[in-house]
């Protein structure tokens, strides 16, 4: 049986990225609706937001869903203390080690899956007792790893490396894409930009039509002495690389960073100044669809990709 | 039929990748007679080195073969009045425009494949003229595009935007690589790093064996304001971080390259000094094979890649 299916209890191997300002109760509950995994991105939510996500996403579906907690979160102990109170069931884990809270969460009989950028967390997530392995390319939105390794190197390695359930994510927008993923070893994949300009996504209209009009090369991994993240271009964009050009160390590159960039140009609009979180598959991205739509034309397009390498040799 | 072999008669979809120091007569022979499709890379060839090439491979090989031609390189008069007076019939041009030459091949009855980097690229080359296409992602050795766009986005754009044979580049290692490229949409594939480390590869040992070894995250792109180009770390690439950290201008990378840097690396073994040129593949080649191990190794990945996706959504 397919791991990841089977792992989580669900019909499709499609995860639902967790994102900040994009995932809430309304996506992730959608998804799971869809026969996905939805998951709520934590990162962005104080502790009371997050236990009303939690409890809204409970009544909005029977299926199973999850939460995304980044590992780097100041509130982590509160969030943690939340989730398990309210009896989630399965949690992915991001930007830190998961040799801290994975045996906590073993405990209380929650699945736990960790995301990495490389072959080497990808061990050491192994070693530290986790379920399942997102394995993240260099093409994905948002924070990333700073090796550059693409999703079609990545999966490989990651595959010959550890025998756990494996999910891929970066550069995914389709069936084809998810039927790559499989190819190389991908046991299912993790979509996060396609969801993130989604109907039931709590980004604001702005952010979502800005996306469906950016081009192929409007997306660059940057920061990366702060935290490597992949935005899409803009002011806010242009005044980092002028940074770059004036020379900035990386008290400069904080100080411009500031607090609160992604909110607003996510959640706010604010398409100038905000930091504009985005995967290269941004490009891809035309409409704004439901969760559900884009799970049927994942589906799809999986089998019709199928169909067309079946003899593709001949 | 599928129309990558339909175009240059070959068996299987396996172009290999036409590269400077490494894919010779005794490379390209070596791949067609093993049924895909090999290039000389002539882009480190004086013109009657060149000359010479052509003539071996033809001697070696009853099979169709082609040549790789960089159109910034600066004898190429010489170098297309060669290949047409000794009737190569398929041409891969890259790093340049394919109009310039595209219409004058195709008067010689000589098929051309132009390399780009992304979807734009590929418009400009299906408006030139050319009769298929390698679209290139970031993970590929040697020159790149300055986007950064991976394989796993451009192939679907490439696909999506023009109808010519497709052939996918970077990050192709084995049978699943090749399966994935195709699950995009490729009609075939080209495979550079894995050849460039083989038996037949004309590279020096000494650097075939540093790749051998290489780990993950160990190649980089970089001088991108020259031209692009995926290096494997060493003390030269060390050199142009320094330089970069001590805010280095255009004629300062200039001057720390010079000349020869690559032929120095590749063909003559200085893995200090030299420029390394491979793919993010580097850390899966582990070994060093012939020409013809590398191709009954891919097509046996394929199947078994093809039938492990047969079932697994279930």
């Amino acid at each position: 049986m397919n791991r990841v299916k089977e792992l989580f209890g669900i019909k499709y191997p499609i995860i639902q990225g967790g994102m900040i300002w994009c995932s809430g109760w309304r996506l992730a509950s959608a998804v799971s609706n869809a026969g996905g995994l939805g998951l709520i991105g934590s990162g962005s939510m104080y502790p009371d937001v997050f236990r009303e996500h939690i409890i809204r996403c409970k009544k909005a579906t029977k299926k199973p869903f999850g939460v995304n907690l980044p590992l780097i979160y100041p509130d982590i102990s509160d969030h943690i203390k939340i989730l398990i109170d309210e009896g989630v069931k399965i949690v992915f884990t991001s930007a830190g080690s998961p040799n801290k809270y994975t045996s906590l969460f073993k405990r209380h009989g929650i699945k736990v899956t960790h995301v990495v950028s490389s072959e080497s967390f990808a061990r050491k997530s192994l070693e530290a007792g986790v379920d399942a392995i997102v394995a993240e390319g260099f093409e994905a939105g948002g924070h990333n790893g700073i090796e550059e390794i693409t999703t079609m190197c990545l999966i490989p390695k990651v595959v010959d490396s550890i025998d756990l359930p494996i999910i891929s994510a970066g550069g995914i927008f389709d069936g084809r894409g998810m039927l790559a993923a499989m190819s190389l070893g991908a046991d299912g994949v993790q979509v996060g930009s396609r969801f993130a300009i989604s109907k039931e996504s709590s980004a604001h209209e702005k952010f979502k039509n800005y996306v469906v009009n950016s081009k192929e090369g409007d997306t660059k991994l940057t920061l990366k002495e702060l935290t490597a993240v992949r935005l899409l271009k803009n002011d806010f964009y242009q005044k980092i690389q002028d940074a770059y050009n004036a020379k900035a160390n990386i008290n400069d590159l904080k100080e411009l960073l500031g607090k609160g960039r992604a909110k607003k140009g996510m959640f706010e609009g604010d398409l100038k100044e905000g930091e504009l979180e985005i995967g290269q598959v941004s490009s891809m991205i035309n409409k704004i669809e439901s969760a559900s739509e884009i799970i049927i034309d994942m589906m799809d397009g999986f089998y019709k990709a199928k169909e067309s390498t079946s003899n593709i040799l001949i």
